[in-house]
């Protein structure tokens, strides 16, 4: 078992078998091919033909495209191509911190294959020499991965917040953190990956962060999306990354950074260079190309 | 002035200008078209077409592709396609932890572009909240990047060497450090890029190693690679990295990288996932291949 399987699972995608979703001459997101046919009953909202679906250009403004995104969006869950919709907004942007071309719900977003950012807080203390993470424990009703393990605090960047903010946000509703504990957290670096789900495509950013935690810190959930915490042992999580997948997918990739980051995995490891590439995207494959990872 | 130039530049080649230098079905290098013809008087050691070079077969074993590849390497000497041989001996091979294929001067290594490995380290301290970290000035007869800044402590790794033995050594002639304080560095990540030289081609790995230094800690040169030292905070540095080119070239990727990971370059920042993927090797392009980058 390996570190690397994750960064894999997490880059499992064949972009041959997408469209790109195109807004003007730029490419926003990736659309199944399969499901294309599901956008034809809306002409005036997309241009679509065998090589691109296109965002019609008459929706000049994001107020009109958030509008026909919204209408097109609740017709997909009644259609059935959409699970749900969730009640909150994406911000859709062509690059990092680029203009909001279009807010999106949530639950809509994978089947535009568009990307979106997330925070991720490794939540952590030394006690004597050892790294020991706190770990939460994702609540049963959780859409994504129910009773999985996961960062102490995580959360997507919902429009109209940064990352900061949603990280003080999370912080305060998953473990119950106050803004001035929270804020001491240090940016540490991102993760990107692409990954194939049944009704579209997940284009993601992680942002990580890391915080070490005073003794008598405790956290508590406050929103109901974890079950309960634990102090784990870093070298602990690092064999069930490797051994298991109790790790909720992405959080292995958090994990595996933190490690590189800490001296856990040191260049001795076998796959290093193909983690340190492979968890800043280099397994993100463009049509028609071949992965080529440092090896 | 910006951070992700110097990426840019530490990455500036053009895959079609260069042949793929191979071994068996590997690649193991890439060789100027323009220096093709300086390898066709060694027709028992080279094969050459319009695509690619190819290492002979009769060369069966790592002592007879040294022994040819010396010969060779001291011919370009000779008819000046390599300037000087260092007199230390690089290990080539495939892939990062595999089998020692051959091994190669230093000095010959741009020529036929293969891969080479490297350490820097990051020897920093904490005076009150502020980071400061400990800067060299590199010798004025160094042959690469004379009189330019450095990290504390670099070097190449050089056959029958791993990275942590390198480390402690470099450490020791670099800087005067004992064994027990270099041990105390940890690995904290590794850079990847390919730049095209004059001669040839930089394809590089640099691992990166933090270490937070004691107050009682002062750097002593033994080696005479590095003129002098100064403790800097890293605010300066990073002004510096943005605005000058004092750093040496690949100095400027480590320390982008250790400002990331202590969060004194943000998520704020608009090249943010350029830089995180650009420093893994996001820049480096196949032949017939485009750039892309996590914008």
């Amino acid at each position: 078992m390996s570190y690397l399987r994750h960064v894999e699972a997490c880059n499992r995608f064949d972009p041959d078998a997408f469209l790109p979703f195109l807004l003007g001459g730029s490419r926003i997101g990736f659309i199944r091919r399969d499901n294309a046919k599901a956008l034809t009953p809306f002409p005036r909202v997309f241009e679509l033909d065998d090589r691109a679906i296109r965002l019609a250009e008459r929706l000049a403004t994001p107020a009109e495209r958030s509008a026909a995104l919204a209408e097109v969006s609740s017709a997909l869950v009644r259609g059935g191509a959409v699970a749900m919709l969730r009640g909150e907004a994406f911000a859709i942007t062509e690059t990092w911190q680029g203009p909001t071309l279009f807010e999106l719900d949530r639950g809509a977003v994978p089947f535009f294959g568009t990307r979106s950012y997330g925070i991720h807080l490794n939540g952590y203390r030394r006690d004597g020499g050892r790294l020991m993470l706190w770990v939460g424990r994702r609540a049963l009703d959780k859409k994504v991965a129910p009773g999985k393990l996961d960062n102490l605090v995580a959360g997507g960047i919902g429009a109209g917040f940064d990352a900061r903010q949603t990280l003080i946000k999370e912080a305060a509703e998953e473990a119950g953190m106050t803004e001035a504990l929270a804020g001491r957290a240090r940016p540490v670096g991102a993760m990107m990956y692409r990954m194939a789900l049944p009704d579209g495509m997940r284009n993601d950013v992680l942002f990580s962060y890391d915080l070490e935690l005073p003794f008598d810190f405790a956290p508590r959930n406050t929103d109901g999306e974890i079950s309960d915490f634990a102090l784990m042992p870093l070298d602990e999580c690092l064999r069930l990354v490797r051994e298991t997948d109790d790790f909720k997918f992405n959080v292995n990739l958090i994990l595996i950074d933190f490690a590189m980051r800490h001296g856990a995995i040191a260049p001795e490891q076998m796959d290093y260079l193909a983690l340190a590439s492979g968890l800043r995207g280099g397994l993100i494959r463009e049509a028609g190309e071949r992965p080529h990872l440092g090896g």
